[in-house]
């Protein structure tokens, strides 16, 4: 038994004390993990407000709520004002509304203005990531003033490294790094430092539209202007990083014919997880069903030649597979940004080409394997130079038209203000199939009227 | 016509230098896009080096190869001693091996040094990240010695949130934020601030792996150990953030079926491309040619119930569909970390339970459809009853082997050392069409043997 946990046993505050007293936010958050709700009500109790703050920003949900009704009400105020407004922000944002409106009102009167303006937001918007937490300073300051106010009003801001000028009505004319000010004599004033040249961030727009502008801009930290340019916030780079792995984890959810689920896989409830994935498993079936549909209208055909339905599997999928592909990596390039809505000509054409030249291989590959068949066994009747034919000029066809349907379609729902992720692999192979077959049977028709069928 | 495109038409060297007077980086690197070969050079000429230096990390490739073929040699060296280190690696690695070579020659030896060292981890490493530009202090120091030495030798330090405690070998011993230096009396010693408390990365681990570990410390930067326990450099979110971007792209082209293209998709090169993705095409394309062969197999039974090719594609596109589903769903969770590989037990049970669920809710509407069809037409002949049975009993079977296979195939490749995401959607759509064939024809026989077969 460590001596910590000796002490937490005896209730020992002084104990507990003298142990943690040069603790940060994840070292408590880390040992608390292994304690009873109790204990960590007792640490909690114990520790300075602005540690159990930070130690609780480091907990996992289920943790927080725990901890939350073990604590008293003043104790849950003095956490929730001394979060970072961000981290509050999402915590909030992520209880049930009744809850989330206890915890407001039990912040003070400034916190809690700041934590409604930032719910004030669209969810997923960039109002929602931002903090308060930043420097903003006036172009006629000379460069000692600047210095002496950031040594004053800086321990809280999240980043220190880049101050922001605004002018007399608060709306941001330009960023620069502390660097510049430690480098620049005393006495210049901050506007002969300046060069007017900053990038920034509206906070209406969606949170994922940060993720490429980080990435383009090599910083740690960007401003948040509303509407009318004024500054209101940053959003640093650490909550990027969050909201680019959730975008890529709903996007391939997307893409792999599902629902986003929104949690993570295995904490999603089972009859939540089975809706999020029948819905889409459902419609795609429905769709498919038109395969029958079409198999019927060509029954006669299959009836006379049933060598054709022996390839039929081998058809679509060829068509399912490549649109899959096309679809999977043009979703991708829209999502971070390689190609542009204006882009689905050059796109296009270039997928009319890939189309053809994959296409051609899997048709040569086809007729070949029918034709050396053909030599060993007897399965595909004597007609089989003509059947080869047809698969493999169906098969260039079907694959051109699975990367063409596959390449465009998310170009298509982007256009129409949907999810581009929205055509999912599956969702292009349906497509792809049904029109696959009918291009199969066209085909077939053209080279096999007058002998099988 | 700008006042500085006028200045550099007229070759104008003062005018160019008042007007970048108080140019950043970026902002160089903004405006150089649109200059000429000469022009560029001719700005890049003027600024200062530092300023050069930053601008250069933000053009892109094309352009920084033009410019560095238009600078002279002693340029080229102050341009690269210049960047950081980071920066640096990246540029080097992407260039063409002889010309790595020729650019480390112009470096001056101590910078040559680092970048030798960074380039000696292996490819797509943390070592590759790096920057050696961090600040460590010993536990010995007094508070007021350690921020003597950071306003001395911090300036040049990637990030000055967090201080490194290495021992006398340089073993890293433990990170504090700077802030609390900034709140702490000036004679207190470091030991009594430390809480030997601080997650790193270690140099020879793959990128990907500080993915996770920002996510969950919460960290601007991390610092990076070799494998005796050495602090060697940080590694930035920045970077991260970058890697992460391009862990989900590389993963979501191998979801839907090709072969990772390591560069966007508007600028890799046309043949390349039809390679990466006709590659994975044709074995996918060998895979389904199995269909042909099992449908061969069934030939007899197809022959004696035409009716019973009509589902084919419904049937086996079905599977696929829900074990693209699951593939992609537990690909992505092992990827994140949400799952390891230990876990695929209790996926399994849950995939299981899932298959069941949703083959369920599709075999009863295919049932449902065939039995409400029949009621119009006789297409479906007079043993509908025995067909629609055949149908929703398959759909069962094949849905949730599809979730199955789609489930546990990431957790085999990982576990014999591939990539999870090289079971792509389409991959598990060619295993479930092969099965399902010979599931719907064995559930074919047992329901249809005596009546139709």
């Amino acid at each position: 038994m460590s001596e910590l946990q000796r002490a937490l046993k005896a209730r020992d505050l002084n104990g507990i004390r003298a142990l943690t007293k040069n603790w940060t936010g994840p070292a408590v958050a880390d040992s608390m993990k292994a304690m009873s709700e109790i204990e960590q009500a007792v640490v909690m109790r114990v520790l300075p407000r602005n540690v159990v703050a930070a130690a609780f920003e480091f907990l996992d949900r289920p943790n927080q709520n725990r901890l939350l009704k073990a604590l008293g009400q003043q104790e849950v105020a003095d956490i929730l004002n001394h979060m970072a407004p961000d981290d509050r922000t999402e915590f909030l944002e992520e209880s049930p509304a009744t809850v989330t409106k206890q915890l407001l009102e039990v912040l003070s009167p400034q916190e809690r203005e700041v934590a409604l303006s930032l719910l004030g937001y669209p969810k997923k918007s960039i109002g929602r990531l931002m903090t308060p937490q930043y420097v903003a300073i006036k172009e006629n300051w000379t460069v000692r003033q600047v210095l002496d106010y950031v040594r004053e009003h800086g321990t809280n801001s999240e980043t220190l490294s880049v101050l922001y000028v605004v002018d007399d009505h608060g709306v941001l004319i330009d960023d620069i790094r502390v660097r510049e000010f430690l480098l620049a004599p005393q006495d210049r004033v901050v506007s002969d430092i300046m060069d007017n040249r900053f990038v920034s961030l509206k906070a209406d727009d969606a949170a994922e539209s940060a993720v490429s502008l980080f990435l383009s801009e090599d910083r740690k930290a960007l401003p948040v202007t509303d509407t009318t340019g004024v500054l209101i916030g940053i959003v640093t780079i650490d909550d990027v990083l969050k909201i680019a792995e959730n975008r890529a984890t709903a996007e391939m959810q997307r893409v792999g014919g599902s629902e986003a689920f929104d949690e993570p896989y295995m904490s999603i409830g089972f009859w939540r997880m089975v809706k999020k994935r029948g819905g889409w498993l459902v419609i795609l079936f429905l769709g498919e069903m038109l395969t029958a549909t079409a198999m019927g209208f060509f029954e006669g055909e299959i009836e006379k030649a049933v060598v054709l339905a022996l390839f039929v599997p081998l058809i679509i999928s060829s068509g399912g597979n490549s649109g899959s592909q096309a679809t999977t990596l043009v979703i991708r390039a829209l999502a971070i940004g390689e190609v542009a809505l204006a882009d689905w000509w050059r796109v296009m054409r270039r997928e009319i080409f890939a189309g053809l030249a994959l296409g051609s291989i899997l048709g040569v590959i086809g007729f070949f394997r029918i034709a050396i068949w053909s030599g060993f066994s007897t399965i595909y009747g004597p007609h089989w130079l003509l059947v080869g034919m047809t698969v493999g000029v169906s098969l260039v066809g079907i694959v051109m038209w699975g990367t063409l349907a596959g390449s465009m379609l998310p170009f298509l729902l982007r256009r129409v203000g949907f999810d581009p992720a929205t055509s999912s692999a599956p969702f292009v192979a349906t497509l792809v199939d049904v029109t696959g077959l009918v291009i199969y049977f066209s085909v077939a028709f053209l080279f096999l009227k007058g002998t099988l069928l």
